[in-house]
This record gives C-alpha cells, sequence and structure tokens, in this order.
C-alpha cells in the first residue's frame, strides 16, 4: 500500500486507538485525525500516540480524509458511515469495525454515496478492556479481518480495503454479511455469553475456590456492557441460534451424566478435545496466535 | 512442620510429579518415593526430579512412609487409599488429591483402619496437561486446598494433613465431603463441561475464525477424556445440578434476545460482569493467581 494522506478513525477507544496507533507506528498515513465527543479524550489519545489531532466535530475531521474508519459503538456504526460518507470526499473509503456485518450494510444499502463508498470490515480482536489507554499498535497484527462487501460494492473500494487492513498486520477473509453474522455468532458471541453465563452462575460465596478453569472461562465477562448489549441485540436471530446448539450440547452430556453412561460421556469429551485440536492446529503463528 | 521421613507419591503424573517437587525443592521430606506402574515412567519422574526413587510395589513404597499421597485418578483413589492404609505403618498419614471427595470419603470409611489413617484432600491446581513432565514444584503456590475430614476422622490427622498441604504453599479450607462436591461442580466442573461444551459448538470449518474469546473458554477443554470422564461421573449429581443453573442463565439469555429487550440484556450482562469482577477482587495475591 503506498502511503496515505489523512486517515480519519471516527470513535478513538481501544480499537480506534490501535488502529491510529498501527497507522503511525508503520509511518502508513501522513495524519490521523481522531473524531470524538470528548476533547479532553482526544486529547488523551493524542498524548497516547494514537492520533496526530483530534476534533469533535466530524465535518472537519473527515473533509480531506483518503480513509475513514468508523469506531463507534456497533448500533451506531450504520449512521457514522452515512454522516461521514456526505462530509468525506467522494473518492474517499469509508470502511468500520463493527462486530456484526447484515444490520449495518443492509443500512448503508439504503445510501447511494455511502453504498459506492463503504466497505464493512470486521477486524477480530478486541480485549475485555475498553478505552483508548488498552489500545496497541500490534493489536491487529495476524488476526482476522472478515470484508463483507455487499453485491453492489464497487470492487476498487474493495481492493483499497483489503490493502488498508492488510496493512495493518491482518489476514483478509471475504464473506457475505449474512455469513458473517452467522459465524461470529459461534466464534465470538457465543464463548461471551458462555462467559458471562458462568461467571453469573457460580454463587458468590463459592468465588474464592474458583481456580483457572474459572478464570479462563469468565475473562471476557469483564468487558463493557453497553459494547456487548449492542452487539448481542445487533446480532440477535444468529446468537439465539447459537446459544441453541450450545444448549444441546449440555443437554446431552447431562443425559449422559443422567444415565450414567460412561460411553456417551467418555465420546461426548473426546469430541469437545478433538475440535479444540483442530483450532490450535489451525492457529497462524504470530504474537497473538 | 518438622522434616518428614518418608513420603509416598502413589501416581506420579501431573498432580503427584508436582507434589514430589515441590517436597523435594523445599527440603520437606528425607526421602520421596513414587509409585506406579510403569518403571519406564518412575525413571523419568526421578530424572526430572519429581521424585528420590521409583518402585512398582506398593507394598514396598509405603512401607516406612510417613506420608502417602494418593494421586491416581479419581475413580481408583478410595482402593488405592484402603490399599495404602493396610501396607503402611499404622501411624501413617493418608491423603489424596482427587477432584471429588463425597464418593471417595463414603469408601474409605467402609475400612476402619484406613479411616482412622485418611485426610481426604484436594489441592485445587491442575492443568490441562498431563504426565510428570508437565509437572512443576510450584503447581500449589498459593492455591487453595480443601480438605473434608468427615465426622469422625481423629483430629490429629487433620491437623498433620493441613501442615503436610500448608508447606507445600497451600490455603487450607476445611468442610464436608458432599459440600465440597456442590462448589466443585459450579467452580471446576461446570468451567470443564462448559469449554467442551463450546469447542465441541463450532463448526470446524470456522475455527480459523476464532479468536480469543473462543481460545481462552475452550482451553481446558484439551484436557484428558479419561480423567475427565471419571470426575464427571464421580460427581454427577452435583454437575447436573451445576448444568441446570447454567442453562437457566442461558434460557434467560435467549428470552431477552427473542423479545430485543435491551434492558433485560444490559441486566443480564451486568449482572456477570459484577460477578466476574467480585471473583478478581477475591483472588489471593501469587504467582498463580
Amino acid at each position: 500500500m503506498e502511503r496515505l494522506g489523512t486517515v480519519a478513525v471516527v470513535g478513538v477507544g481501544l480499537i480506534g486507538g490501535s488502529i491510529g496507533m498501527a497507522l503511525r507506528a508503520g509511518g502508513l498515513a501522513r495524519e490521523v485525525v481522531g473524531v470524538g465527543r470528548d476533547m479532553t479524550r482526544l486529547d488523551e489519545a493524542r498524548d497516547l500516540g494514537a492520533i496526530d489531532r483530534g476534533t469533535v466535530d466530524l465535518a472537519s475531521g473527515v473533509s480531506d480524509a483518503e480513509v475513514v474508519v468508523i469506531c463507534t459503538p456497533v448500533g451506531r456504526v450504520a449512521e457514522d458511515v452515512r454522516r461521514a460518507a456526505e462530509l468525506a470526499p467522494r473518492s474517499a473509503l469509508v470502511t468500520d469495525a463493527g462486530s456484526t456485518k447484515r444490520s449495518i450494510v443492509e443500512a448503508v444499502e439504503k445510501t447511494p454515496r455511502a453504498a459506492r463508498m463503504f466497505v464493512a470490515a470486521h477486524p477480530m480482536a478486541g480485549s475485555e478492556r475498553s478505552g483508548a489507554a488498552h489500545a496497541r499498535a500490534d493489536l491487529y497484527r495476524d488476526r482476522v479481518c472478515i470484508l463483507t462487501p455487499s453485491a453492489t460494492t464497487p470492487r476498487a473500494m474493495v481492493d483499497r480495503a483489503r490493502a488498508f487492513w492488510s496493512a495493518l498486520g491482518c489476514r483478509i477473509v471475504e464473506m457475505g454479511p449474512a455469513e458473517h453474522d452467522e459465524v461470529v455468532a459461534f466464534t465470538s458471541h457465543l464463548p461471551h455469553a458462555l462467559a458471562a453465563s458462568l461467571a453469573s452462575a457460580v454463587p458468590a460465596d463459592w468465588l474464592p475456590l474458583a481456580a483457572g478453569a474459572f478464570r479462563d472461562g469468565t475473562r471476557v465477562a469483564g468487558a463493557d456492557t453497553e459494547l456487548w448489549t449492542a452487539i448481542f441485540r445487533e446480532n440477535r436471530g444468529p446468537l439465539m441460534n447459537a446459544v441453541g446448539k450450545l444448549q444441546d450440547r449440555l443437554s446431552a452430556l447431562k443425559y449422559a451424566l443422567m444415565t450414567d453412561d460412561e460411553e456417551s460421556i467418555r465420546r461426548w469429551w473426546d469430541d469437545a478435545r478433538a475440535r479444540r485440536a483442530l483450532f490450535e492446529a489451525r492457529q497462524p503463528p504470530g504474537p497473538n496466535a
């Protein structure tokens, strides 16, 4: 990718801040402008090295942007894409980092100008922490970024989005927005739902007796409530399906326990163990792998 | 604790090997004898520094033991306790490291000699790895060890067991065997059951798209099949109850998603997040915490 001119990052938290840091660390853009709602936080993000300068005015933030990255909460992404597309140069690429894609793509497609400029993206990294203070320039290194162009997205824009996210260190995968939402319901949203279920299922008095399996299994339950409420709502159909599949697995275990069916318990565990081994085997090498 | 004479460790895998290493590293015993079924493995354990010498003959291994620690798979513990108590000096303390306690204590109580010598223990540390090759001298440092004496266990024996496990670095908690099994069903066995459910719920083709939440949430699903089949069977009543509680949490989420009830989703996540924060706050400092 040739060096970019101005990149505007709208929403400078963990995600936007990490994108800004990666752009700046790699010298990938002439300038990184952060757009937010709170000047104090933007100043902090600048002091952390996440952006070159900040503004609370979207219009001035994106006015000469070559790329605009929308990193606001998932329920606000579509509206922010449409507003940014209206205010940015017609030639700009607009992309996002939202955790769901179907409803965002559908909403953006209603506005022809935005639809031509937008390539939906989901860089698959994050943290149970939020805020620019936890941002890291290497958050996306060796991580998968799923692009979900629609049938009407110009191919040239998709190529620019591929180059942009690749430059941040991502491995690019393309699929449709609906398929994306089905996949992440299982690979990301279900693990979060389970972590939260586990955390609240254990009586408070017994927490001091919980060890490693509980700690690892509940880590992401510490994540931000508003963020995950919004993601769950945006993806509630596929997530309900994924939760149902998980409930089937638990019911199978319960039945095997009830009947004390040793062979079924063994096979139930072995299936899971084999799938987990397959996951390990397919992990790419890399610092985040 | 005064320095012990001979300590016999029956079953020299991850658990027994780590106990042997801790005893030797701390100079806590004059000699650590490993008892196993395979001389080659016992030689390996000796070369790893887990034991001073090994034998496949239980009688000679425990004949002059001051303490015998049974670290065999949970389904074999009660029988091994009874055999070791028969063969060890009458004054010896016999303890174990099994993950369930009620059925073990009940079985041992049927033999008066063993009942007088035995203090059931559950040092709460482990790993998804098995075998002496993964043993570590600090596996139990700052970890909780639950002792579950019965009403008939001599108090002097309980005190010796407290001193023994404390010397390995454990914080001691005492409770009844049945209560122990209820607690660990939630704090340990349920997290393992969930990790396995999650691992097998995600279609194999989508595994390359799974990231941190899936990785952490399934880590313990890599654990040994025979070990966990035995633990689940030993504790099937309390585990069925814990799985049921978890299913209730998932059903509540599914209902909130179905009705797109934002406030309920938010509260559902917030409850979990608060419980997780409470867990973090109650963790003791220490290298394994």
